[in-house]
């Protein structure tokens, strides 16, 4: 494969080798180097060849990173800058793209999507997204609380399936405690609720409860929750939400 | 690879062979049967053996397609039921399950995740996916046009990145119309929008303008739109919605 871009942008799915897009494999084994956070540089390692240079960091430290991407792309070699899940999901796509634009490198970019938490906790939950649903990510480090608030109780109210990102921390615990209590203002409290913790990976837990059995202390950085519409419903071990087709 | 489950409900991504996973790609080179919309097989054709059986039709033949794939899934055989993009969006995987469970089938059943269309024309359109979103299908088939339009007005109101599947064909051609009304009145006429058909397959096209001039009748059912936010904006080629890094 002849790589034609200076910079791939790769969303290498929930953090296995199997849940990867194949047109991501392909790149990540054939780039010169390849741009991560280290514990998602870890998720691929297996693949990492012995010629090719890694740079990782930490949390947080999502600038600079892309600013390294970009800076070694710059300089003529073929970068790779991953994210977990799809990189234009909460991911890398945006600050890349956001960087190159303001400096104004002239590089070029390709974005691979990837397989977003969203629909991988669904996948192992049953088939709770079948129907309109919302995304939204509980951590107001970059984006003010009234605003993800407004975002909750418009899904509550015009019952949306709901996914939430980045749910709860050690250091941020009152927000998934705040929208509980917004869907339970809109929604029955027996609506299914499905918390996927490390999906794809080592010691993934799959746990399905509801609205106001949702155990909080659960629920950390590694897990997604998904809420239902009112017309989710639990059956066996799965969570269903019908489309409307008559079965 | 030792296939353990009876039934998989797999999401084939955009329609290529290179944005597929490497599970689901393993999973089906491995089935003894592939069940399908017709064009969706068409797009895997070239994964599939000669000693592998499929089972195709046309559209609106969904639960058709289900019946067929849990009965011989029931019968003894490795069966696998394919969706375009992310089974669990709109896909077979609802239906499978609601089948499964009103007639109390026993059989085993894995939904391999695909990347849905959201995602994958983010992807070719920049970053414009990087916050709070929501997935809308425009078609009141199976769903009362009165809730899809409070959902679109939620979505709007809401400031959520909206991507809206399913938006027009040749005999629903109001839905969108109607739609972009109710985004205007919420959100400015520059909002930037992205249109893309036939997303990573042949004849792939890709259109970026803004919410007052997106033209309706570029819009059909292969086309995927997604609208930004109130801080989205368009560089060169690509549509961003900042993340809210300082950068």
């Amino acid at each position: 494969m002849q790589l034609n871009k200076d910079l791939y942008i790769i969303g290498i799915g929930p953090g296995n080798l199997s849940d990867i897009s194949r047109r991501a494999y392909q790149v990540l084994n054939e780039v010169d180097v390849i741009v991560g956070y280290k514990k998602y540089i870890e998720c691929i390692k297996e693949l990492i060849g012995e010629d090719q240079q890694l740079y990782s960091s930490g949390m947080r430290k999502e600038v600079e990173r892309v600013e390294k991407a970009v800076e070694l792309a710059a300089e003529g070699k073929k970068v790779a800058l991953i994210s977990s899940g799809d990189a234009g999901v909460y991911g890398m796509a945006g600050p890349a793209f956001e960087l190159i634009e303001k400096n104004d490198i002239s590089i070029t970019v390709e974005v691979i999507a990837g397989i977003t938490a969203a629909n991988a906790a669904a996948a192992v939950l049953g088939a709770p997204l079948m129907h309109d649903y919302a995304v939204i990510s509980l951590s107001d480090i970059l984006t003010p609380w009234e605003q993800i608030k407004k975002r909750l109780k418009a899904a509550a109210e015009a019952d949306f399936i709901t996914t939430l990102y980045n749910p709860r921390s050690s250091k941020r615990k009152t927000q998934l405690k705040e929208a509980k209590k917004i869907f339970l203002k809109h929604r029955s409290p027996d609506t299914p609720v499905g918390i996927v913790r490390s999906v794809g990976r080592d010691g993934e837990e799959i746990m399905i409860t509801t609205l106001v059995e949702m155990p909080l202390e659960k629920v950390d950085m590694l897990t997604t929750v998904i809420i239902g519409n009112s017309n989710t419903y639990i059956s066996d071990d799965k969570i269903i939400t019908p489309r409307g087709y008559k079965i």
